[in-house]
C-alpha cells in the first residue's frame, strides 16, 4: 500500500514553522507498513491545494492531509478535499456534536464560525479529535482513501494513534497487503561517510529487503537497515544478521541505535562503572555540558564543568601553569592534557575531560588556524589526547569538537572496561 | 519570481530526521523576493525524484535543491538535475580542486568514490563549500534556474549566505522582477504572546502591506512586520512607522532586531562598559556558556562559566557556604544570590550570573516542584534575584531558564547605564 502525506499551510510554506508533522506521519505509516515516496506542502491556497491532493491521489492508494481544519477562512482542507474527491461538504451530526461537546468540555461559548468545522465531504466518516476542537473525517472510495486531520501536533498525534493508526492498519488487511516496515538506526562517530561505505559497500548495493542507507549528521554518520515484513518480529529477525554483519566491520566506530545520544551513552557508561565526571571545556564554551545535562539523570554522574574561557581562569580553576601556557599556547595538547588533569584532580573526579580550541571567526594563526581543537580525557590509567582540525564557521566548529570530546570519553570508557 | 524547494533523502522521506532546511531555504527565498507556493520530498530514488524536480521546474522560476550531493551511490542528485533539465554529467575542474583542496586542508586521504563529488551537470556553475566536501551547483537555462545544495544544515546555509543569496538577488533583479520583500523582526523577552497581541491587536488585523504577525519562540516572542515594494529602501520606509508604533507600545521589552539574538546582545552590553562577565549554571548545565559563546568576540567578555552541579561543587567553585544550602537549598533565590556573587568574587569579574533550578524529570517535591528555578545578577550596584516557574520538558525548562537568565541579565545592564 501506498500512502503520501500532502501538509497545508501558509506558515510551513514559508518556513516560519518547521513541519515536524509529517516526519511523525511518515514514521507511523512505515511502521503500519505503508511506502510513501512523495510529500508534498502547500500554503492555504484552494486552487493549488487541489492540485497537490489530486496528484497524491494519482499516485497513492490512502493520502494524509494535515492542517487547514480550523475555524477561520484561511482553514481550505474541507473545500479542497471535497473538491478533489468531486463531492460537496455537509454538515455532519456527528461532527458537530463533537465540536458543541468540546466547548460545553472547557465552558467557552462556540462562536458561529466554528460551525464550519461540522463540515466534512459528503460520504465522509469523521474522527473524534480526543484533545481540541477540530475533528477530521476519512474520504473513501473504491481503491483510494484521504484522511484529513488538523495540523496542531497534539491534536493530529492523539487522532492518529486512537484512530488514523488502526483504521490504516485495518484497511491494509483488508486489503491482503498487512504488513510493517522496521528500521534500525546504527550511530557512528570517529568515521566519514566515505570509509563507512566502503566498508559496507556490498551490503549498501543490490539489497531489496532490508535495505541498508548511509547518511551524515554533524561529526558522525548513522547506517538505516530497513526490512519490510508480513509482522514485526519477522521484519527484526530479517535486520538481526544484517546488523550483525555491519558491527562485525565497523562496531568499533558503532555508539549507539535508534534514538540513543552520544551523551546518553557516555552519562550511561559513567554511570554503569559508578565513575563521577568533570569537564573542562574552553572553545566549546558550555555545549559539551549543556549536551551532557540534557540527559535525565546526569546530575548523578557529572560533578561539575568548568569554562575556561581566559587563560588566567584556566589557572586558578584548573590548575595549569602559567609557563605551560606560555611555551605551549592554551590551545595546545600539554594545555589539553592539563586541563583534563587539573579538573579531574580540582573536582575530586573519577574522570576529566577536556577540550581546548580555536572556534574563529578571529584567533586563528598559520600555525594554529582556525577549527584546530586538542582534547584529552584523564583518568585512573592515564592521560590520553587528540588533536582535530574541524572545518566551518564557529557554531559547526563548537558543535563537531564537543561531539569529538564526548566520541574520546567514550572510547575511553570502553577501554576501561 | 517564483521558487519551489524540492528535498531529496529517505531519512527525510521516512520521517527519520525533520526536515528543518527547508523551513531556514523558504524564509531565506522570501527575504529575497521569491514566492513559494509548493514544496516536495523524495526519497534517494532518481525515478521519483526526476519527477519531482521536473514538475517544480514547470510551475517555478527557481528551482532549489537540497540533500544527495554526498559522495554516495545513494546521493542521487547531481544525476537527477542531469536528467530533468536534459545534460549529461560532466567532471568539473573548479569542484575537483575544492574536494581536493577540503581533504588537503584537513589531512586525510581523498577516496576514489569522493570524486564523484566534482561531477555537475554540463554547463552548471559549481558553488564553493566552506565548510564541507559538497560543492553545489546552479544550472541555468533561458527562463529556469536549477540550485543544488547539500543536506547537511551547517554547509547548505553556508553556501546560501555566501552565494546562492546573491546569486537569486542578482538573477531577479537581471529579469527587472526585483521585487523585494522586506521583514523587520522585533524580538522580546518577559511578555507573552497573548499579552503582545492584546496589544498590537488593532495593527495585527486589517493590514495587506506591510503585514504584522507575532511568533512565539521558547521563552521569548517575535514581530515580524512584512512589506512588499519594488526596492528595499521602499519597503523599509514602509516598515519604519508601523515599528515605531509597536515600539512606542511594547518597546520596553523589545531586546533585539531581525538576527540579533538575546546573547549578542548581553555581549554588546558588556563589551560597551568594558565588564567582565562569569556565570554559574546548575539546572542550565552550560546552556548559558554555550550560548554566550555563540557570538563571535565572546572570548572579551566571558572569563569563565562554572557549571556547578553538585553541591560540593556550588562550595568549593563559588564559596556557598554549607550552611546556606542546608538551610535553604541548592533551588533557593538565597543560593542564586550566593552562587552569583560567589563566582563574580572568584572570578574576578565585574558581572556574575547565576542560575539554579529544577530541571526534571526527578528530582521535584510540592514545595519545590520541576520547572522552579532561581536566578540572579551580581554587580557592583548589587545582586538582584528572580524566581521562575517553568512548565514543559527538561530541555524547554533548561532553554527558557537560559533565556531568562540572559533577560536578566540584560536589564541590569540598562538600568547600569
Amino acid at each position: 500500500m501506498r500512502a503520501e502525506i500532502v501538509t497545508i499551510g501558509t506558515e510551513l510554506l514559508l518556513g516560519q514553522v518547521v513541519d515536524t508533522n509529517s516526519a511523525y506521519l511518515a514514521r507511523k505509516l512505515g511502521q503500519l507498513g505503508y511506502d510513501t515516496y512523495f510529500r508534498q506542502t502547500v500554503g492555504d491556497n484552494h486552487r493549488r491545494a487541489v492540485l497537490a491532493v489530486s496528484l497524491a491521489m494519482e499516485r497513492a492508494d490512502v493520502v494524509i492531509v494535515s492542517g487547514g481544519l480550523g475555524p477561520t477562512e484561511d482553514d481550505v482542507t474541507r473545500d479542497v478535499v471535497a473538491a478533489a474527491v468531486g463531492v460537496p461538504l455537509e454538515e455532519s451530526e456527528e461532527a458537530l456534536a463533537q465540536v458543541t461537546a468540546y466547548f460545553e468540555r472547557v465552558g467557552r461559548p462556540m462562536r458561529p464560525s466554528q460551525r464550519r468545522q461540522a463540515l466534512v465531504p459528503r460520504g465522509a466518516r469523521v474522527i473524534p479529535d480526543p484533545v481540541g476542537t477540530a475533528p477530521g473525517f476519512v474520504w473513501e472510495g473504491a481503491d483510494r482513501a484521504v484522511v484529513a486531520l488538523p495540523g496542531v501536533p497534539g491534536e493530529l498525534k492523539a487522532m492518529m494513534e486512537s484512530w488514523v493508526g488502526p483504521y490504516l492498519a485495518e484497511r491494509a488487511r483488508s486489503r491482503g497487503q498487512a504488513g510493517v516496515i522496521v528500521s534500525r538506526l546504527l550511530h557512528f562517530v570517529g568515521i566519514g561517510e566515505a570509509d563507512l561505505e566502503q566498508a559496507l559497500l556490498d551490503l549498501l548495493h543490490g539489497r531489496a529487503n532490508p535495505t541498508l542507507a548511509t547518511y551524515a549528521g554533524t561529526g558522525q554518520v548513522s547506517v538505516r537497515i530497513t526490512a519490510r515484513a508480513a509482522d514485526k518480529a519477522t521484519a527484526r529477525g530479517m535486520i538481526e544478521p544484517v546488523e550483525q554483519e555491519v558491527r562485525a566491520r565497523v562496531g568499533a566506530y558503532c555508539y549507539g541505535f535508534d534514538d540513543e545520544t552520544l551523551e546518553a551513552v557516555v552519562v550511561r557508561g559513567l554511570a554503569r562503572r559508578g565513575w563521577k565526571l568533570a569537564v573542562a571545556e574552553s572553545c566549546t564554551g558550555g555545549l559539551v555540558g549543556d549536551r551532557l545535562t540534557n540527559v535525565p539523570g546526569a546530575s548523578e554522574v557529572l560533578l561539575e564543568d568548568v569554562v575556561a574561557y581566559s587563560n588566567e581562569a584556566k589557572q586558578r580553576r584548573l590548575g595549569v601553569e602559567a609557563a605551560l601556557i606560555r611555551e605551549h599556547g592554551a590551545v595546545s595538547e600539554a594545555c589539553a592534557r592539563a586541563m583534563a588533569e587539573g579538573v579531574r584532580r580540582s573536582a575530586g573526579a573519577d574522570v576529566g575531560l577536556a577540550i581546548t580550541g580555536i572556534a574563529g571567526p578571529g584567533g586563528g594563526s598559520p600555525e594554529k588556524p582556525v577549527g584546530l581543537v586538542y582534547m584529552a580525557v584523564a583518568t585512573p590509567a592515564g592521560t590520553v589526547a587528540e588533536r582535530h582540525r574541524f572545518g566551518g564557521d564557529r557554531l559547526h566548529i563548537k558543535a563537531r569538537a564537543a561531539t569529538a570530546g564526548l566520541a574520546l570519553l567514550r572510547r575511553c570508557l570502553l577501554e576501561a572496561g
